[in-house]
C-alpha cells in the first residue's frame, strides 16, 4: 500500500458513473414502455433480462414460508436481533410535530407526516444482501410509512434469495414483486395494472437502476445515487496494525473502485499496516477485488501531527471513519464531515454494517460534506402550519401589505387588506 | 373561473421546464469556461449578459451603506421584524446531537453538524425580492453555517437593488458577489480566483440558473428546482367569497403558469368566488398575468361533502393550502400533503410569504407528497456515531461475523474476529 506525505489536495472523489449514452437510451426506452404498456412490458423485460416468464410478480405467502425453511435458524435469529437494534436506533430519530403559541392568539408550527408509500430496490445477482433490506426498510417503517413495497429481480426459476425474503418479512414488508432493473423503477414510479405507484424509491442497484432513478426523480423522490464505498481510518501509534489492515481490507473487498485510506502521524504504524495489508490480502477469497481496490485507491497518508490528520479527514469527508487513537472520543468534536464515525478499536466497521443499529446507507464520494446517513427524516416530510389570529392581522396587516407592495405584488397586499376592511 | 365537479384525476402537476437542448448546451459551455478560466470567464459573461464590466465582483461596505440610505426607514423596520420572526420560527427547528448509552458500555448516537458553506442565488431583473433573501439565508444562519455567500446579477450600472442588500445585511450575509446566471452557479460550485466554492446552493432563478443547478448537483448539493407557485383553498359556506377570491388572485399574479384552486362542497360559494375573481382581477396592476393563470390553471372543484374536499386536497398536495371552514383546526389532522397550511380566515397566504416566520420556499407541483418547506435540516447533516465496547464485541462478534459470511464478505468477518483473537 502506498505511503504518502499528506499534501493539500487530498480527495477521495472518483468520477460518478454517468452511464453511456447507449445505456441512457435503453433506460429511457424501458421506462416509456412500462409507462405505456404496464404489466405486459414488465413481463417481457423480465423474460428478456431475468430469463423467466412470470404469471404473477407477487411473492406469495407460500414463498415466504419456504424461505424460512431454507435459511439457517441461527441466521434468522441474528437477522431478527439486528433488525431490533436498527429499529431501536432509528426510533430515537423520531420527532414530534410541534407548535408555538403566541399571546396574540397566533399558532405557528410544523406538522410532521410520513410519506404514504415507499419502494425499496434490492439488487439481485450472485450475492444476496439481507442487511441492505433491513437498512432500507426499517427507517421507513419507523417513520410511519404505511405502504412499503420491495422489488428485486428473480433468478431464472422465478425465485428471490431466501435470506432476502426473511429479512423483508422481519423488517415488516408484505408487498414484494419479483422485478428488477430499470423496468422495476419505472413500475414503482408510474405504476402498472398490478403495481400501484409509490412516492419515493430507495435502495442500491446497477448502472441501469441508477440511471432509471435519476430519470424518474422529480415525479417521485429518490435517495442518493451511491458511489463505491470508502473508509478512512484515523489512527496513531496506539492502534494495532493488524486490526487497521483488516478494516481497510473489509472495505476493499466490496468493489475494485472502493477506497481505503489510513491517515496517521505515525510512520511506524504506516509501514506496519502496509505490510499487514499485503499479508492478510493474500488469504482473502475476494483478494483479486481487494488488490485492485488497494492498488488503485488505497493510500496511507502520514501527517506531521494528529491535528493535521484530523484536518485531512475533514477534507476527505469519508463515508466511514474509524478513530483509533489515544483518547479517541476527544477527536469527535473536531470531525466535521463523515457519514458514520466508529470510535475505538472495538468499533470495527462491520459492526455498523450489520448489527449495531445505525444505518449502513451512507453518503459516499465526499458528499458527507452535505449529506447524511439514510434516516427517519428521509421518509417523513414537514408542513408549516400558520394559524394567524385576527389580533395579529390587525397589528401586522399594514406591514405585510407594505412589504408586498415593495416587491410589486399588489394582489398580495389587497388579500390582507380586504380582511381588515371587512372587519371594520 | 371554471367550476367543475370533482373527479378522480385531480392534479396540479404542470410539466417541469427542462430547457431546450440549445439552452442546455449554453449552460454546459458556461460552466466549463468558468471552471477553466475562473474570474476571467466570469467577467466576460457578466459583460455579455448583464452589460457591465466589473473590476471586482464584491459588494463593498460603501455599497451596503448607500443601500440603507436608499430604502425607506419604514421598510427597513418591517424587514427587520420579518427577519426576527423568521429567525424565531427556524430556531425552533434546531435539534441537538444525541446519544444512547447501553449497559455494556456501547454508545450510539447522531452528531449534527452545520454545512461549512452555502451559496444563495438571488434573481435580478425588474422585481427585487428581499423576502426571498430572508427566507433562504436565515435558515442557513440558524443552522450554524459559518460562511454564507450571496450572488445576484448586477444592473448595467453594476449595482444590486438596495432592498436586497438591506435584507442580506439584516439576515447576516457579509459576502456578496455581483454575478448571476449559470456563470454564478459555476463559480459557487467550483470556485474561481476571487470566489471560494461552497457546499450547497439554494435560491430560485431563471431557466439557465435552474439548468446550471441541475448540472452541478452531486459536486455540491442544491435545493429543489421550484416550479410555478400554487394555492389550494379548502372552504365551506362560512368563508367570505371576496376574501377567497383575493387569495386566489394573490397566487395568480405571480406567474401565468401559477395555479389557483378552490375546493368546496358549497356550490353557492363556488359561484360567488367565480364572480369575485373576475371583479377583483379587473382592478389589479398585474391583471394580464393573473388572467392567463386563472384561465389556464384556475379551477373551482365542487365536492359532495367536506371529506371529499379534504381528500381532493390530499390528491393535489398543494404548495400552499388555506383552510377556511367551520372548525378549521379539526381538518388539520386529515391533511397529509401540503407545503404550508394556513388555517382560518386571517391566515391569508401573504402572511406566510412575508412575515409570520415559516418559510415561503415550499414544495411545488405535487412534490409536497415527499418534500418539505426549506428548513434548518437542509443546512445541517448528520453523522452516525458508534462507540462499540469490548464487552459488546465479545457478546456479538460471532453473530456479526456470521452475518457477514452469509453475504459472502469474508474480510468483514475477519475484521471482527481479529480483535476477538487479539484479546484472548
Amino acid at each position: 500500500m502506498k505511503i504518502l506525505k499528506v499534501n493539500e489536495l487530498v480527495s477521495i472523489k472518483r468520477s460518478i458513473e454517468a452511464g453511456t449514452s447507449e445505456q441512457q437510451a435503453v433506460v429511457k426506452k424501458i421506462i416509456m414502455e412500462v409507462r405505456d404498456r404496464g404489466d405486459e412490458a414488465l413481463r417481457e423485460y423480465t423474460e428478456k433480462f431475468d430469463r423467466v416468464r412470470l404469471a404473477s410478480f407477487s411473492v406469495t405467502e407460500k414463498e415466504f414460508k419456504e424461505a424460512y425453511g431454507e435459511v439457517e435458524t441461527e441466521l434468522i435469529t441474528i437477522i431478527r436481533e439486528a433488525a431490533e437494534n436498527i429499529r431501536t436506533f432509528h426510533e430515537k430519530q423520531l420527532r414530534p410535530s410541534w407548535m408555538k403559541t403566541e399571546e396574540n392568539g397566533t399558532i405557528l408550527g410544523q406538522k410532521i407526516t410520513p410519506l404514504d408509500s415507499v419502494g425499496v430496490y434490492v439488487p439481485g445477482g450472485t450475492a444476496a444482501y439481507p442487511s441492505s433490506v433491513l437498512m432500507n426498510v426499517i427507517p421507513a417503517k419507523v417513520a410511519g410509512v404505511k405502504r412499503i413495497v420491495m422489488v428485486s429481480p428473480p433468478d431464472s426459476n422465478g425465485k428471490l434469495p431466501a435470506a432476502v425474503l426473511v429479512a423483508a418479512k422481519e423488517a415488516g414488508v408484505e408487498e414484494i414483486y419479483k422485478i428488477g432493473g430499470a423496468q422495476a423503477i419505472a413500475a414503482l414510479a408510474y405504476g402498472t395494472e398490478s403495481i400501484t405507484a409509490v412516492d419515493k424509491i430507495t435502495g442500491p442497484g446497477n448502472i441501469f437502476v441508477a440511471l432509471a432513478k435519476r430519470e424518474v426523480f422529480g415525479d417521485v423522490d429518490i435517495d442518493m445515487i451511491a458511489g463505491p464505498s470508502e473508509i478512512a481510518i484515523l489512527a496513531d501509534e496506539t492502534a494495532r496494525a493488524d486490526e487497521v489492515a483488516a478494516d481497510l481490507l473489509s472495505q476493499a473487498e466490496h468493489d475494485p473502485r472502493a477506497c481505503s485510506v489510513l491517515v496517521t502521524p505515525s510512520l511506524e504504524l504506516a509501514e506496519k499496516v502496509s505490510v499487514e495489508v499485503e499479508k492478510q490480502m493474500a488469504l482473502l477469497p475476494r483478494r483479486e477485488i481487494a488488490a485492485r481496490s488497494i492498488t488503485d485507491y488505497g493510500v496511507i497518508y502520514v501527517t506531521n501531527d494528529l491535528d493535521e490528520a484530523v484536518e485531512t479527514v475533514n477534507q476527505l469527508a469519508p463515508e466511514h471513519l474509524e478513530i483509533i487513537t489515544e483518547n479517541a472520543m476527544e477527536q469527535l468534536g473536531k470531525i466535521r464531515h463523515a457519514g458514520a464515525i466508529f470510535i475505538g478499536r472495538y468499533s470495527s466497521e462491520p459492526v455498523g454494517d450489520y448489527f449495531a443499529g445505525p444505518n449502513h446507507v451512507l453518503p459516499t464520494n465526499g458528499t458527507a460534506r452535505f449529506s447524511s446517513p439514510l434516516n427517519v427524516d428521509d421518509f417523513q416530510k414537514k408542513s408549516s402550519v400558520i394559524v394567524y389570529s385576527g389580533r395579529a392581522l390587525k397589528d401586522n396587516g399594514a406591514k405585510i401589505a407594505a412589504f408586498a407592495r415593495a416587491e410589486g405584488l399588489e394582489a398580495h397586499a389587497r388579500a390582507v387588506e380586504i380582511r381588515l376592511t371587512n372587519d371594520q
